[in-house]
């Protein structure tokens, strides 16, 4: 049996922490051979972006990687000397060593294929494999360049590791418990889900559930791996994400009330309305490798409309850059932005066949007197922008109109 | 032209001493190919050792050479953003990228050979290449294993890469003004060398001078690699080291006063005198890798004599240790350890052909009353054991007794 498990940066934070972790994986290790992923300590991989800020404001993509990288492979040799203080045998290995063969992408390079040779020779002499998290190599000669495969890339590495070694169960230990109903700080009858489909995490993960990034989850989805996300320091069962199956639907068909209060909306106000304008601006923003949420474009008067989008607030300013010579080009009269948005939705694959969900989910909000700024759906999602004043105020009555407190 | 520079830690220990280096490195840049060798920041390889220490007692080697590795690996990344800033096309390798192929043991691996296809690839195009200094890679795949060369090894990356690159010029920056007759904190009228050959190098480096480590300079003499040290925070000329010279001839014969107080003297009291006693105990401390030096045996008085020789004050933990079971075997009466003990040296090609230089030594030394405890010589060095708390005035003794203010 193989196991695959995810420790990430909070649970690898210093000695104490390392040694607590490496012996949950020694106590796995007993009934299966154990690959374990780990993260940067603590806030290595910020404090090393700060470094690098300090020396260059602008810093190339290759560059950071490289430097970025080093955080993994130091937890990464640091956990192998865990695991062999307390009388294991244990080997680390970089993305590169472990075969992680991605694409010449600075920053957020996918991953093209794993050589998994030798990871399984490793496995096969009886090791415990740590692997940095979070890296791979351009190609498999010593020579290639060191790529990072973006946020939550720990996650990837270990869902991806358990494809390729067609692992028997893939683990991400976390700071929390596992997935809930809502985030469980905000609405104190959130309840943890035993297990949840691909399809309702990536949407979670996609309005703002920080559990786990929507890259693994692909991956997950892709390959059919199973993935546990459970508490690093409890002995808890965790969430099991998985193929939706049959049980799913004598459920609530509402799973989980996800929300993002990290967002800005900008409003790009008389916008002349010709086809190919939204091609264009949206166009400059994908080049620049902003990710847009909720679009929505006002009906046309007088030839003449506005149009709003969310973006993070990390990619406000380079947005507001992006825009300039579009807006000019264009002829559009102004750009407002507003930061005192937040998004609020409601995810359930159990949506898409019962009707009605957007009237509850409205008139929800409307009987708290939260009003709704814009609203964006998908098959198995409702989403709405509200003041980021009343998001918490949104969760709890969500959560109660659905009653998300019961199984 | 390609120039190997190498800058050591203490240049590089934070943000703006990096772009200080990289300032330099850009104007050598102007004329020449630069190949910028760089050491990890400040004290972060002290840090990485005393953090994994934490977390295993007695680490693997493996281990430690990955860990270690980050050190490097993160410092050539920031340099190259660092030279970035400035305006410059700079790209920065690890030791397995610029194509460092080691032996594949641990802490102390030797160069095997340098496949320098990708650095003469980076600089053809323009680039100023920074290489991350003090480690290699086991062969040139991916899934090789990160090695480390042991103790001054950045200064053995940039003299081997600038025998690979056949380069015009190898200087090494550090926080001295380059080969002094003497340590200038203790002898103020200490005078700087313009030029030193590779054998007074070593043996300069073996007696204590900290210099440069003597790995570097072996390679730098294999190769004909002549090699500037210099200072990086100052434009002074510093000390080219090569090939003893025709002008060698008609200078001062001694070239210079080394002393080192890291030691500790080890006697063995009572060793019965029998061939093979000696080889028993020096190829124990050889096996577990501890450099001995000053071996004095005495003259045997009823089959019974003592041996004495000196470690370094690192190793005598690890050396009582090694001889504990040797000692039982044949039949030692006792071991004695004297850690007030130092080294003093005079070195010089001269001293092979003008006899009369120990005689000239034990005179200055009596003169100030300075106890002999043991002297061992090569072809171009005398070394002296004596009493620590006398190392300061012994070497002023000699700097004034060989006239070495003199050039």
């Amino acid at each position: 049996m193989i196991i695959v498990q995810k420790y990430g940066g909070s649970s690898v934070a210093n000695p104490d922490k390392m040694k607590a972790v490496a012996a949950r994986i020694a106590e796995t290790s007993k009934k299966a051979c154990v690959v374990a992923v780990v993260s940067a300590m603590g806030d290595t991989t910020d404090e090393l972006i700060a470094l690098a800020k300090q020396i260059n404001p602008m810093p190339d993509g290759r560059e950071m990687d490289k430097l970025l990288a080093t955080g993994e492979q130091a937890s990464s040799a640091l956990m192998a000397l865990a695991l062999q203080a307390a009388g294991n045998t244990a080997v680390s290995l970089t993305g590169g060593q472990a075969g992680i063969i991605t694409e010449k992408v600075p920053s957020k390079a996918r991953i093209r294929k794993i050589d998994a040779r030798r990871i399984k020779q490793e496995l096969d002499s009886g090791k415990i494999v740590v692997v940095a998290g979070f890296q791979g190599i351009t190609d498999n000669v010593s020579s290639a360049d060191i790529t990072t495969l973006g946020r939550g890339g720990s996650d990837t590495t270990a869902v991806a590791l358990a494809a390729a070694l067609n692992a028997d169960k893939c683990e991400i230990y976390t700071d929390v418990d596992g997935v809930f109903t809502a985030d469980p700080r905000v609405e104190p009858d959130a309840r943890k889900l035993d297990s949840i489909s691909y399809e309702e995490m990536l949407e979670l993960a996609g309005q703002g559930a920080r559990v786990m990034h929507s890259r693994a989850v692909e991956v997950g989805e892709l390959y059919g791996v199973e993935i546990l996300v459970a508490n690093s320091s409890k002995q808890t069962p965790g969430t099991l994400i998985k193929k939706e199956d049959a049980n799913m639907e004598i459920r609530n068909p509402v799973r989980g009330i996800a929300h993002d209060t990290d967002i800005a909306r900008l409003t790009i106000v008389g916008v002349p309305d010709r086809p190919g304008i939204a091609y264009k601006i949206f166009h400059g923003l994908a080049e620049a490798n902003i990710s847009v949420d909720v679009i929505v474009q006002n009906v046309s008067e007088a030839g003449v409309t506005d149009l709003s989008f969310t973006v993070t607030n990390a990619d406000l300013d380079k947005t507001r850059h992006a825009l300039g010579p579009v807006l000019k080009e264009i002829g559009a009269k102004d750009l407002v932005t507003d930061p005192n948005v937040a998004k609020i939705s409601i995810v359930g694959s159990g949506i898409r066949s019962h009707p009605g969900y957007a009237d509850r989910m409205f008139g929800a909000l409307a009987e708290e007197s939260i009003n709704i700024l814009s609203i964006t759906t998908s098959e198995i999602r409702i989403t709405c922008l509200i003041d980021k004043e009343k998001v918490k105020q949104g969760i709890r009555a969500l959560h109660k109109a659905f009653e998300l407190e019961k199984v």
